[in-house]
This record gives structure tokens, sequence and C-alpha cells, in this order.
């Protein structure tokens, strides 16, 4: 996923900074597309989100790595929790990816539609992976069965075991067993009982504010779950019948944790990094996170104490970092260094010859092999002269 | 777009009463996708989606043809509002219908995929039209400079006009001939000030809420504007700077429009229906309304009074939406009375044979002709048997 969102930036990066359209002032030539302030807000989010996936994948790798050795010890201590991730991780990631590439494809206007853009093929590639290995709902439901369970064992010692584990005999052992230890690294706020606290704009804020809103739906969705019961239903009838509000939590868990991980990384990996680059990778992880806070605006206002003035400093925060990004845009796609041949692209070619490439495109079709088709003056001129 | 939603609607319900998956409950056997509340929380928005544009267009074209006569007689007053929600309404609606086409198809699970569901054909058309004839972010920010505009007089009496009024001079026109007169019904909340009300969660207190809404998100963009002029930007540049927060303007104005033309239009025809047909009818736009103000969430905290109690007894009502709307999901996508030529879909045929269809186009395949294909025994069972 992370690989298809750096190939659709590139090209739609590209494709903006060479096309130009519509006025911005009076009496001035047309300016590069890119620099519309709602084509940066499309296309940035696309270069964070490729970053953040593929820092969350190669953590993921490790932990995948980890629980392997663990297991051939014996030990399946972290298997429940490799498990909850990387379902809720499959879902979003796709989910994201597929909704990101295809705003690229759309922001490149007509002739992103072009096959010849390669947009298209992108776009049917990463929505394919929304369904395969894993329906997505499907998947976010393991993710929130297993909270479910986890959450339950926190707060209550026990669990309405015969009805929800009989797909997670297995995970719900390992809660058990979890039962008095602290969770682990990915739930661990899930057992944070502070109360409010102040909003803190910074990324370790925002992400602590994620997490917070992870743990105030799982909380809202359980409760929704024992007013169900208690009104009668089954277990897995109030299951169903919360399930939405089960798959948010499960995503709401996804985002705190790619955000979390994204901004940990990058920052150790700044250690080594020259200040300017640092600088730019620390702007894309703040754009992330912003743009997320101003996505999911509802939830924070419902589970932290950031007020109106909070949002409209975030607005203008925002605002002021896409200007900030954009000089570096194209040579951020051009580190994702992909050859023309990858790309595949009439629009994203590292030359930027767009219109060029096009017509040599369009040259290719029988159809244009003489400027204006025989047909024409055989047909249609005579029947437009009324001479037919 | 109303009538591509309702049939992607008609394939992706009638295939999910069919397809059986997973088990809800130990022992019982697997249920019809349908009665999974994640899947009809998926496809029962699409049914109501469509009868909302449907009624919408109608109103449109209504408004059209009376714009037409005023104009043969000289009078251009309704130019701008016409101009002013044609231009969202074409890219809210495109926008939406591409998202729910596409979200029926997913529902179909891998068998959406396929070609012969139809379904990704249906998207291809329906994605297309956020591009051409005029493309969405454009429009939308069409019907910003319009409200902007009006709201500009209604608060100051005057414009800024030498930099905003270049692409629109005659609409600039014909608001300043509307001041001091009340503004027409489209934009008429725009000019309310009376102060916060208790929230109502009916539809017209939805309604009205989602008013607040547009004309609290207008009013923010406009104080970013200012923001960015006083600190020293053109009124260009910080138009631009603000676009991201005029496009979301532009859609809540178009949202709380769409909703409330749906709303009045049902009760105007409900008159001469049944009581049974008029409470189904009823359930649908009490769902589109909820399905918003639950996706719009952060946006009424910000500019309603709606509390965190309303919000949880909200969902419990949508839960129950799905559930009273269940038993009649297929009979909603047969009224549509689209006939199987047209749907042309192997999944969403009127007699629900969706195995033997899926079947019979798989035997079209040259390469089905035999149960196994020759290539097996000449090359693949040989290699497999090491003897190549
Ligand atoms: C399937 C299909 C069929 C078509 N059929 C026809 C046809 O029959 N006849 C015909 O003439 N044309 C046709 N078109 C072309 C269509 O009209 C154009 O593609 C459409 O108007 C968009 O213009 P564009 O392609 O130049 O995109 P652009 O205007 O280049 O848009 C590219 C990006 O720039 C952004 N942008 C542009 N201007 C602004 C602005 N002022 N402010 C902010 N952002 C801006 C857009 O939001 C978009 O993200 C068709 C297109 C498609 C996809
Ligand atoms: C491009 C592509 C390539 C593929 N390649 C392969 C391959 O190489 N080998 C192979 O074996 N398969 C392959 N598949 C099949 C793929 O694995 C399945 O499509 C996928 O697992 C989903 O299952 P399904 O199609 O049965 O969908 P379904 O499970 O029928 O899903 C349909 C709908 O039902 C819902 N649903 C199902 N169960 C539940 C539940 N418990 N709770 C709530 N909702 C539920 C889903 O959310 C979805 O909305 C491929 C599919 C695609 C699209």
């Amino acid at each position: 996923m992370a690989n298809f969102l750096a190939l659709a930036a590139t090209v739609a990066i590209r494709y903006a900074a060479i096309r130009r359209q519509s006025q911005l002032k009076p009496n001035e030539p047309e300016p590069q597309i890119l620099d519309f302030v709602t084509q940066q807000h499309k296309l940035f989010i696309a270069i964070a989100t490729s970053h953040a996936f593929s820092l969350t994948a190669t953590w993921l790798w490790d932990l995948y790595s980890k629980v392997n050795v663990d297991l051939a010890a014996g030990n399946t201590n972290d298997l429940p929790e490799l498990h909850a991730i990387a379902c809720c991780l499959k879902a979003v990631t796709s989910s994201d990816a597929a909704g990101l590439v295809e705003r690229c494809r759309m922001s490149c206007g007509g002739h992103g539609y072009m096959l010849s853009s390669n947009l298209p093929q992108m776009y049917g590639m990463v929505t394919a992976a929304c369904t395969y290995e894993g329906e997505n709902t499907v998947m976010m439901l393991q993710t929130a069965r297993q909270h479910f369970i986890l959450q339950d064992f926190m707060t209550r010692g026990h669990f309405i075991r015969a009805a929800l584990n009989f797909q997670t005999f297995g995970c719900f052992e390992a809660a058990k067993r979890k039962q008095g230890k602290p969770l682990s690294f990915t739930m661990a706020y899930l057992s944070d009982r502070s109360g409010p606290q102040k909003w803190d704009s910074s990324v370790d804020g925002i992400i602590m504010s994620f997490q917070r809103v992870a743990a105030g739906k799982l909380s809202s969705a359980v409760t929704s779950m024992k007013k169900y019961i208690k009104s009668g239903l089954s277990t897995e009838d109030a299951w169903n019948k919360a399930s939405v509000q089960l798959v948010a939590a499960s995503e709401a868990h996804c985002r705190s944790f790619i955000l979390s991980t994204y901004h940990s990384e990058i920052r150790r990996k700044a250690a080594s990094l020259s200040a300017p680059l640092k600088a730019v990778l620390h702007q894309l992880v703040e754009l992330y996170a912003i743009y997320w806070t101003l996505e999911r605006l509802g939830d924070l206002l419902l589970f932290t104490s950031i007020t109106e003035s909070d949002v409209s400093a975030l607005r203008h925060a925002y605002e002021d970092l896409l200007e900030k990004i954009r000089p570096n845009a194209v040579g951020l796609v051009d580190a994702f260094d992909y050859r023309d041949e990858i790309l595949n692209s009439t629009l994203g070619a590292y030359d930027g010859r767009v219109y060029e490439r096009l017509m040599g495109e369009a040259l290719k079709s029988p159809l244009n092999a003489e400027s204006v088709n025989q047909s024409f003056y055989k047909y249609l001129k005579p029947l437009m002269q009324g001479k037919l």
C-alpha cells in the first residue's frame, strides 16, 4: 500500500507541477495547479501516508519475526496482539490507500481518467486489497473482538465466555493470562484511567488524544452492547447490533497506532539525518497528525478537551504546513525514486514532458494515423453539408 | 447519479440476500450477509441517497425551468442562486454517488470485483462525473464564491470588489441588488442571527442544525480569510489559503439543502401514499439525517448544542433504524424496477440465481470449455510429477 501510494503521488504531484489551469490573480498567467491550496490538500497527505505506512510495515515485520521466534520456543504471549494489530492495519492501510490513490487520480482532472496515466490501473490494484486476504470489515471486527476481550478482563476480570470466545479461544486464553499484568505496547493506553487533560497540539499531544479517542470509542461500543444485552438480546445479537461502533473503535485504535509509530520511527531515524531533511520529514508527520485531527474532529470533541479555538488554530497550522511543504513537494516524490518504466505514465515521468507523451500515446491509435480520418470526408462532411 | 446509485444498490442488496457467510451464532447456519449490521450500514444509505438525489434533481429542474422563463422576461434575480446551488449539487452528488457505488461493489466481496457483476463498470461511469462537466473542487469553489459575496453584503454592505468579482461580475451585481432584501430560499438561513438553540433530534431539528453548521463554516472560513488579509496577503492569496475551508463550507451548505429538500419532498408526496409506505419512506429520511449527523459530528459539536448523550441516543436510533429497514430492503430495491437487461449483472438479477449466472458467465471463457484444460495434462502435470 505504501508503494502504490508513492507511485500515485509521484505521478499526480509531477503532473500538478506541469499543468497550468485557471487564474489565481487577474492579469497573471495561469498558475501550476500545485499552487492551489485545495490541490496541496489532496496530494501532500498521500506523501505523508506513504511514509507512515512504510515505517509501520517495517515495525510490523519486526514484531512478526519476533513472534515467530517466540512461537518456536513455545511462547504465545504476543500472538493475540500481533493478530489484533495486523488485522486492523490490513484494513485501514488498504482502505486509506485506495481512497488516496483515487484522489491522486482525480486530482489530474480528465487526464487522470486516461489509462495512459496508469492511475486507473493503480487504483484497480489497490482497491482489490480491501477485499482479498481478509475482507476489511471482517478484519476490523477481528481486532474489535480482541480488544473487547481485553477490556472486559481489565474492567471485570471475567467474561461472558461461552458467547464470544468461539472464534478466538486461543486469544481469549492468552488474554486471561494477561490478567493483572500490564497490557503490552499497542494496547497499553486502554488501561489509562486518568481524567481528561489539557489539550496539547504537539504531535505527542495529538497521539495521546487519539489514544483517548480509541479507548473512549471502545468503551462506548461496549456500553451499547451491554444496553442491548440488558434489553433482552443475546450476546451475539448485541455484538452484531453494535458492530458499526465496534468497527469504528478498531479504526480509531489503528489510527492512533499508525500515528504514534510514524512519529517514533521518524524521530528515531532523524538522529542520523541532516537538519533540513529532518525538518521536512517532521513537517509531514505534523501534517499527518493535524489532517487526522481535523478529519476525526467529532471524536476528539467528544473524548478530549479540545476547544473551538484549538480547532481554528489547527486549521491555520494545517494551511501553513501545506505552504511550507509546497517547495519540497516535487523533491519528496523524486525521492521515492521510481524509474519511468515502473511509473509507466504519460503524466508522471521524471522529465515532465507530459504533453509530448500524451500526444505520442494518442498517435499509437490507428484512428489517429491521419490527422483527420477518411471517414470524415466520406460520410460526416457530406452529411453536415446536407449532400447525402 | 440517483439512477446509478439505484442500480448499484439493487445489485448489492439482492446479492446480500443470497450470499451466506460467517457465523453469527455457534451451531447455526451461515446467515444472509444482509443480516450483518455492518452490511446494512454499507447499503441502506445508498437507497436513501438515491431517493434524496432524485427528489433534489426534480426540484433543481423546476428551478431551472422557472429561471429560464424569468430570463426570457429579462429577470435575472434567481440566476446567482441557481448557479450556486447547481455547482455544489453537481459536486456533492457525484462524489457521494461514487463513494457509495464503490461501497456497494466492495460489499459484494470478491464477486463485486468481477466485471460480470457490472459494478466496476458502474463505478467507472459515476466517478467520471466527478471530473467532467466542471471539476468538483472548482464547482465547490464557485458556490463558495457566491456565498462569500452574499455574506459580505449582508454583514458589511460592501465588498472588496476589485479582487473577487473578476469571474462573477453578473452574480456580484445580482447580489448587490439583493442588498436589504431578504435572501431567497436556499440561502435564507445564512442571515439567521438567533443564538444557539436546544438540540432537537427530529429530522426538522437536524436540518436546522445543518443550516447552523453551514453558516458557521462559512463564517469561520471568512474569518480565516480576514486574518490572512490582515497579515499581509492579497485577497486572492487569502482566498486560496482558506480554500480548503471554503470547499468545506460549500459542502455543508449543499448537505443541509439536500437533506431539507429530501424531507420536504417526501412529506409533500406522502400525503397521497398508504400509511405503511409513508412509514418506510420516512424511515429512510431519518436514516439519511442521522447518518450525516454522525458523519459530520465534529461540525455539529462545534456549531450546535448537541451533547454526548444526544450522540449516543442517535447511534442507538441509527442501529434501530437499520433493523426496521432490513425486512423491506429487497422490496425497496425491487421498487426501483430495473430490468435484468439493464442491471446486466450476474449478482443482481430479479430471480436471485447468482451462482447459476456466475457459472454461466465463467463457461463463456474458452479456457473453461473443458473442466480441466489440456495444458494441465500436457505441461503442468508432468512438471509437477517431475517428468519434464
Ligand atoms: C469521462 C470523461 C469524458 C469527458 N468528455 C468530454 C467531452 O465530451 N467534451 C469535452 O470537451 N471534454 C470532456 N471531458 C473533459 C472534462 O470536461 C475535463 O476533464 C474537466 O472539465 C476537468 O478539466 P481538466 O481535465 O482540465 O482538469 P483540471 O482543471 O486540470 O484539474 C486538475 C486539478 O486542478 C484543480 N484545479 C483546476 N482549477 C482550479 C481552481 N481554480 N482552483 C482550485 N483547483 C483547481 C482541480 O481541482 C483538479 O484537482 C471529459 C472528461 C472525462 C473524464
Ligand atoms: C483481486 C482478487 C484476487 C483474489 N485472489 C484470490 C486467490 O488468489 N486465491 C483465493 O483463494 N482467493 C482469492 N480472492 C478471493 C478473496 O480472498 C475473497 O474475495 C475475500 O476473502 C472475501 O471473501 P468473499 O469474496 O467471500 O466476500 P464475503 O465474505 O462474501 O463478503 C461480502 C460482504 O459480507 C460481509 N461479511 C462477511 N462476513 C462477515 C462478518 N462475519 N461480519 C460482518 N460482515 C461480514 C463483508 O464485510 C462484505 O461486505 C481474490 C479476490 C480478489 C478481489
